[in-house]
């Protein structure tokens, strides 16, 4: 049996990836430009579910490459999410037809790297055109600064070839990068040093860790389960609008782990990545939370300890009961910082390795410590 | 009839390819360890004169990308220049069977983007490995700074399918980039944003401008000889030890511009380019000599106006005769300034208008002047 997102599900989805995103993604502005984008084609949205995944059919990766900020002003759409898509699916077919095997090779599913508005939609964008489900996961159960913090990194799926492409057509300015490379920390790295030129404007469709279900099965491959987990949470939100924290928070089993008002943002460029810094005060309690487009650390004005840690979630919603993001958010505004315990696949040695990696770009050099300990302290 | 270059016209081609190279290129000392890659695989490399060339078979372009610096401490070598040729091919190749016309394609020659040991011994490391000929003929001349400025992209030959790849093996950093954007100047903006990354490390090989001998044919499409043309400037330095200047003015038909010890080599970054200015004294006069990679514009302490300037050959000799590099140069050192008028495929408008742009990191803002007419004021 088929399952469809409807409208209404597309509208909890994109407020629930957005508390997923931990700060980041493209915000609610952009995830609405692009979910106004899939309802322009279609009401309804395939999705399949882990467990009817076929091991002998194959699926490839979807993620929004680009500053948060462009990211919102321009998101990826409809032409560049499907072209990225087809032009990976293209270079596959192509690759398998050189080394002589015969039979056609097809994507039948499409993948979200991580949980936030930006590749939620882009999925759907491309399953839509494309009339092929989106998986119902994706390679975080959260949003993260880097490609190779994925699920999909860990367990050893490759990158490459990864295709990333701009939102402009071909006869003006359109712009097609094939990558072949192993490692999917240098992909990052060659998709920010082209970001970063006019052509791209810091706004990326990337499409790549092409796989078949059988290693969609492998352990820790995945986190299942995500899209209907932010329709959820967008559904508790719109239903208790006077008591979404607390319903969030009950329905994620998650920590209140600060409320007050916004007094300061701050942004500064270190070693080629942004570093951005909120403070929440509440009486004389201050949080400092820092983020690299997604929060990575909060340290309290109490403690001698960082309070959470990603891989950790690390999540706003205001006093609206609206989630929020870093580039959407105001000083003043009343915020709830949430911390949601991270799930067992992006707990693995290799995921935790990377995280240390971002730890040491903030001045934090001690080790991870869960939530869970954290708050037993 | 096969026509080949012998060993001892691969040193002429390298003395004579860095002196029309204007001071860019990778230098006498890149050169000669290409050149002597070249001579690890075989005593003879074999052209193709122009006159030669089929018109119904197909030729790509060879170009090495990043700075003059790297390029001489690590230009390409046998491995990345064969591979992104034949990943080329291998593009073109599935291309051709994707929009379903039957036949095999092929490149059949290797073609030099310009007039550097850089182009010319890339183009002979993947011809002798292919076992096809390099082409006596460039787009160019002489070097230049960007991609956008060579013949091939004058008469609209699209540079894309491009493909850059590094020198390193594939499960070992090894990368390929395979970019499809209509504008050269695009694709040269996104080679010099990936070869800032640690893995390219600003040194790389570039394939593209793929075309027929029917499109080479074009008017302004190549300048011819330039091969050859290389190999008889080297070879009357050498045979000329005590009079190469002479020698090769009257071999060129060149200008001596000035003649003195270099006072002053400096280098500013500017605009995503590096400037470099090399001062030029004779008692009471100096020259300044303007380059970006290559150099550009000459000033006079005599002159109000630009004494030479590019797309015409401004090249050095020192006072051994042999031609010398921007990266290879030294404070104290003797050289003699030439210029050359440049070839009329050089002189086009849509080529004076690319180095016009060019003109204006210089601080000049005046219009091109060739060197037969400021000779004559």
């Amino acid at each position: 049996m088929k399952c469809f997102f409807d409208e209404q599900d597309l509208h909890d989805i994109l407020s629930g990836s957005v508390f997923l995103a931990c700060g980041g993604g493209c915000s609610i502005v952009g995830g609405k430009k692009m979910m106004d984008a899939v309802l322009n084609i279609t009401d309804k949205v395939e999705y399949v579910p882990f467990e009817n995944v076929d091991k002998g059919k194959f699926m490839a990766v979807h993620a929004g490459m680009g500053s948060s900020g462009a990211l919102k002003e321009n998101p990826p759409l409809e032409f560049g999410t499907l072209r990225s898509f087809n032009l990976l699916e293209d270079t596959l077919k192509k690759k398998l037809f050189a080394t002589g095997r015969k039979g056609e090779y097809s994507l039948s599913y499409v993948v979200p790297v991580e949980s936030s508005a930006l590749a939620y939609f882009m999925c759907m964008l491309t399953g839509v055109q494309k009339k092929i489900p989106v998986l119902d996961g994706d390679g975080g159960g959260r949003a993260f600064p880097k490609l190779s913090m994925c699920t999909f990194a860990s367990v050893g799926v490759p990158v490459s070839p990864a295709v990333l492409v701009n939102e402009l057509p071909m006869d003006d300015g359109g712009t097609e990068l094939i990558m072949n490379q192993e490692s999917s920390d240098v992909v990052d790295e060659l998709c920010r040093a082209v970001l970063d030129t006019p052509v791209f404007n810091n706004a990326a469709s990337l499409a790549g860790f092409a796989m078949s279900g059988e290693t969609l099965h492998r352990e820790n491959a995945v986190v299942r389960n995500t899209l209907t987990k932010a329709r959820d949470i967008g559904r508790v939100i719109r239903k208790n609008p006077n008591e979404a924290v607390e319903a969030v928070i009950s329905l994620l089993k998650a920590h209140k782990l600060f409320d007050g008002a916004v007094v300061d943002i701050s942004e500064q460029s270190k070693g080629g990545f942004n570093i951005g810094t909120v403070v929440i005060e509440n009486g004389k309690n201050k949080v400092h939370v820092l983020n690299q487009n997604e929060n990575i650390i909060v340290w309290s004005s109490e403690k001698n300890y960082p309070v959470a840690m990603a891989p950790d979630l690390i999540c706003y919603l205001g006093d609206d009961g609206k989630p929020v993001s870093n580039t959407a958010m105001e000083k003043g505004q009343y915020l709830t910082l949430i911390g949601v315990e991270a799930p067992k696949e992006m707990t693995t040695r290799y995921i935790i390795n990377e995280f240390s990696g971002l730890y040491r770009s903030f001045e934090y050099f001690g080790p991870y410590v869960p939530l869970k300990d954290i708050r037993q302290i």
